[in-house]
């Protein structure tokens, strides 16, 4: 690390070994690929030792910078978890290969055939937060997809993200791929975040993993596009129609089954005719789950709710906490996600297909959920195998971002020798 | 135009505007788009005499301002000319409508029922030059699409814009929706270009379409995230194994169809093996047909050439001129493309499938063609009716944008109350 001090030029050569790499991967064959997952997985499997003795540093220097539970929980790699990172790149190298795939052919009375192939989108440059095992998944979704991957980590997952990277670069390496083709920026500096949001030259997108202050970094100093993911502030409205059953075992999946996530639910929106017939047993339900119902002045009067406040509507607690309110019908619900939501997940519970319509049309998120539990907004729950994230743009990507949303495509036009009249 | 000295005023409330404009249209119906365009192409027709009159205004300054012929040429209108923005107006809104189509659907195992569906981007800004027919073009597209659109075209086309605007919005009038799904910046002060492409609150995505200035300026300035459309530096490289009849008429018609449209060739690479047997047949018809070919050392004996200067490859010229140029063989072309190509179209002359392949798979440009005119490289010519341009850049939309690169997608998730596990 002594020789890291240069920023700028550590950096301009990771973009350009980088887009060496891409070029090469654009066409290298599926099997290849593949290969190289495997014996990636096969890497973190013989290393877990190294991987945890790497991991043992990083909480230690968690623990002397004070790290909050959630963060040193996020941070901290057992047994079972290296496995499960294991079993994640033995899942993406068993998935289909994107690249190359037709995804549309027709003929024109021209006398052309086309045909639009998926293709890589080039470099990606990957930024996250302290979660070693995303080292994993997006370093192995971006190889998938045919992509040379900047992989730049939290500082507090420093060592733990370099021996997982160790890993990936002996799978690289064992499938005979340029090593450059996943690479880990090997310093903590911020400065490198800085320069690697402004290599337009080298770096196609970049898919920023993490909480507010990381993204509206990303926000304010990319000059490379950027797939946005924003919080999962998660709204579920409960309508007039709902099945009161099927309502009260969502909202309690939704708010309580796991609170850390990106799908846990955060809101709550009644209808105010199911006030008394399903909102007040809900309200009551979640407070004896432990619930802290932060409550609008009508569902105050429900025992054991705290009084919410501007601040509560829009607020990702990603804890114990949930904000509800009464609202008249459902465009009084779809007015408030329009006003507080991010566009993430949000949720309606509701019989009447007129009003359900209504709410799917209107409400513009990546995910809209009809009587399903918000914490299955998931790549894996989607079937997609591992995500990188689950973006909250409308660009390229939306929803979880796996290695098909990781490409972009070309047309390749045939002909026997038309010419234009 | 008096009160139009506050720039950032004018364009915030244009902004905010077309956002409430753009949550209307994302759920209105395909036959409201459909009666509004059709509306639009009548009254482009009705207003016939107006628009060639603001077009006379339009050509008085152009004249004064002592635009090239080419500029003035794109610049007029004619009866002629409207007729075809008339028919393009009908042909968009005989299109079918891609909102609300679903790409794809699945079940899952967990009990969701997953729809892929296809939602409008929200709100487009097009910035354009002097081609009044890109007002008409662009608007309809961004509407089929049901996107609200700012349109800010050349200042040189000012009234021409604006007559045409004014059909548009009769037509929005006509089927009852809001007039402010389609706007016409009303100014030519620049400042508007610099406003709009900082409107990261109100605006989805940039579209600009034109040369190299309004590019650079684009790419400098805009922190919405841009469509990329760089210049058409096309190349047609002719393989050993080319057929010399197909390659001759491919070449001509490639080069000298149309000169100054975005698909015209540029560049001819010339296998060495090809240069006795095609190569100088047709350089010598070129000349013949009056281009001017810039000539590396080798062609250079061929009489009537010019020799090429490092200025020529990578050259847009847009005129009767043609960059050409010796090769070892595919991998040199592809390199040379590589190097001085802008993605956007590329072709390959050949027979052998071999070679085909390799240039397929190695050239990443927006479009490869193989043995066709590189002046299909159009969206009606692919069969997608009208297009706002060719994207070069690899995110979102990359070839021909035509409604459907123009809209974004969500995913609709229903089941029976399934919660996780």
């Amino acid at each position: 690390m002594k020789d890291m001090t240069d920023i700028p030029a550590v950096m301009t050569e990771i973009g350009r070994r980088a887009k060496a790499a891409a070029a090469e991967l654009a066409f290298t064959p599926p099997d290849r690929k593949t290969q190289a997952l495997e014996a990636a997985a096969d890497a973190v499997r013989a290393h877990r030792a190294e991987i945890l003795e790497a991991n043992a540093r990083d909480l230690a220097f968690g623990r002397d910078k004070g790290l909050s539970d959630a963060m040193m929980d996020r941070l901290t790699l057992s047994e079972a978890r290296i496995a499960s990172i294991e079993d994640s790149l033995r899942a993406i190298a068993a998935q289909a290969d994107p690249v190359g795939e037709v995804v549309a052919e027709w003929d024109r009375p021209n006398g052309l055939h086309i045909k639009r192939v998926r293709t890589p989108l080039g470099v990606v440059g990957v930024i996250y937060e302290s979660r070693p095992n995303v080292t994993a998944d997006a370093g192995a979704l971006c190889l998938k997809a045919g992509n040379a991957v900047i992989l730049r980590g939290g500082s507090e997952s420093f060592h733990s993200s370099r021996a997982i990277h160790d890993c990936l670069v002996e799978g690289l390496r064992a499938a005979g791929l340029p090593e450059d083709a996943i690479q880990l920026v090997p310093t903590r500096d911020r400065a490198a975040v800085t320069e690697l949001l402004q290599m337009t030259d080298d770096v196609d997108v970049i898919v920023p993993r993490g909480g507010k202050g990381l993204v509206s970094l990303v926000q304010r100093e990319a000059r490379v596009p950027v797939f946005a993911h924003l919080e999962g502030i998660v709204h579920i409205y409960v309508d007039a129609s709902a099945d009161p059953v099927k309502a009260l075992s969502v909202v309690m999946n939704a708010k309580t089954r796991r609170t850390g996530i990106c799908g846990a639910a955060e809101c709550l929106l009644i209808h105010r005719d199911a006030l008394d017939t399903i909102g007040q047993g809900v309200v009551r339900a979640l407070i004896d789950a432990g619930v802290e119902v932060r409550a609008d002045e009508t569902l105050q009067a429900i025992p054991g709710t705290v009084a919410a406040t501007e601040a509560d509507w829009g607020c990702e607690y990603l804890d114990s906490i949930l904000a509800a309110k009464v609202v008249e019908d459902a465009d009084d619900a779809i007015a408030h996600i329009r006003r507080y939501g991010s566009s993430h997940t949000d949720c309606i519970l509701a019989e009447d297909e007129a009003v359900i319509d209504r709410f799917t049309a209107r409400v513009d998120s990546a995910i809209v959920m009809v009587n399903s539990s918000t914490q299955f907004a998931d790549g894996g729950e989607f079937g997609m195998g591992a995500e990188i994230g689950i973006a909250t743009g409308k660009l390229h990507a939306r929803g979880p971002v796996g290695a098909e949303q990781l490409t972009s495509f070309k047309y390749l036009v045939r002909s026997d020798g038309a010419t234009r009249g």
